[in-house]
């Protein structure tokens, strides 16, 4: 593919040009802020770099799309012809995925909470810490994020069993199944982890029928607040089903602060950073897929527009 | 070594006589508590098994002491002779301890406690975990526990260097040097982890030398109080060298209430349990032990008494 006329929009549109710059591609790059992107950019530009689209986005003469997210469901909303190329940032959230879920399941294991208020109170009171090779992780999606923390997780001597479209199976994990058989793994799970993204298919995957079958689970939910059904998700808490959540995403965003979550006790509520997208890491994977594509080599970054993903 | 009389002796003797017994070991044992082991016992008896020497303890005709702890501090203030075997219980603490040290790293980390707040008022605030692939960390003693502790932070991307009394390079550490070199690696560290053990050398070897080349660290220590010097702690942590403190173990424990540590708000205290000897680990490695004394094989948790592990 021929690339020469490359849009790059964000509000940190000058940090992107100098992290850009640092790699003397010889290429022509317009970088704007969202709000300031016209009409002739779209006529101008063969690439689009950004976030999200902007709010006036048109494809015009725009052959390939770099989504600087992880997350692409933002661009699916938009009106793909197969002639168009969308690719997005992967390989960097793997290990921030990770990081944030383990230190959960540690904070959980190590008991932080009670022997901070044993602190607060000056008792010396013994308890033990669960070991990890204890425990058994289910996580819901092994593609890329979810295979990198399965790894994670298993390295450190957790059980750890899939869910995905395909039931393929995958190294570090257990065992792999699909959606529709979730139910054979869910028994005696102490975590359950979403990382699915947001698709015509996951749309309140992870819902009643799965939180009957778990009993004082933890529940991690870094993939998209939409894979979850809220309503289902707070009878679990409050029934016992889900043990304490720990959610970074959310159907709505911010999370409006009327929502009761904020409130419960048995609720972590961190606002979608799971796996920010520093600017360094899109501009990497942007300048790497730039590589490959015109050398004609594979990119494993395709975004798959009937899968959303 | 022939070994046919063994004198188990704890408040868990009952659970310790049936893991033992589980095992079928053509020997016999006597099981008791520590307060009604009498001289008959240890003149009846040529092995030793508990977590500590009973009040009355005497050699009698005992040839092995088996610890059930890794620590072994206690049993060193016993008068030794040559011919007399220590063992202590090995290769239980270093998962169990790298998990305590990586959940307080995370912690800080994934910013545990500025989300916390943050909820409490239902604020979506916007701030950016630290990786651990951004952050040095520098373990004071490198052996087993230590080995194990910079084996696992180094796996999750953290640059691990270590100081030891050999100053012996071991792998996954980026460098390891001698205690007396400690000032030449630790330079822009983000964490302090004491794992050393008390012995001679290393009474207060963590002290005032070593925090003046800190700058808002967070130490830990899971070895033992007295490696560090408790005034010269508090005089880092009040002056900022120290950043916070993690402190599973101190010079007095219980620590005493009066302490002034327990309302520190840079200060965590839990009780002595990033290893906690559970007594499965315990008999299993009393076992193995065993079994390798007598096949003539070589025990590498023998203690060197000169060395005090």
């Amino acid at each position: 593919m021929e690339i020469q006329k490359i849009l790059v929009t964000s509000k940190l549109h000058h940090k992107l040009k100098t992290l850009i710059e640092s790699f003397d591609i010889p290429k022509e790059f317009r970088f704007l802020p969202e709000d300031q992107v016209s009409k002739e950019d779209y006529e101008w530009a063969d690439t689009f770099v950004g976030f999200r689209p902007t709010p006036n986005f048109e494809f015009g003469n725009i052959k390939w799309v770099h989504s600087l997210a992880a997350g692409v469901d933002s661009f699916m909303k938009l009106d793909w012809n197969k002639d168009l190329l969308l690719t997005r940032t992967i390989d960097v959230f793997g290990p921030k995925m990770s990081q944030y879920c383990l230190s959960y399941i540690l904070q959980d294991a190590q008991l932080h909470e009670q022997f901070s208020n044993l602190q607060r109170e000056r008792k010396w009171e013994f308890h033990i810490p669960k070991s990890l090779e204890e425990q058994k992780v289910v996580i819901y999606g092994t593609g890329e994020i979810g295979g990198y923390i399965g790894k994670t997780l298993s390295s450190l001597g957790m059980k750890v069993y899939g869910v995905s479209m395909s039931g393929e199976q995958k190294p570090y994990f257990e065992k792999v199944v699909t959606l529709h058989n979730a139910h054979t793994i869910l028994d005696q799970t102490d975590w359950v982890i979403g990382v699915l993204p947001s698709t015509n298919e996951t749309q309140s995957i992870i819902n009643e029928s799965t939180f009957m079958n778990l009993n004082g689970v933890g529940f991690i939910n870094v993939g998209r607040g939409a894979t979850v059904s809220d309503v289902d998700l707070l009878n679990a808490l409050q029934s016992g089903n889900v043990r304490k959540a720990i959610l970074d995403v959310f159907s709505i965003e911010p999370l409006p602060t009327s929502s009761e979550l904020w409130e419960m006790p048995n609720v972590t509520i961190t606002p979608h950073i799971s796996a920010v997208t520093l600017p360094i890491d899109g501009v990497k994977c942007f300048v790497d897929t730039l590589s490959k594509l015109e050398n004609g080599e594979a990119v494993k970054n395709k975004v798959v527009i009937d899968k959303g993903y």
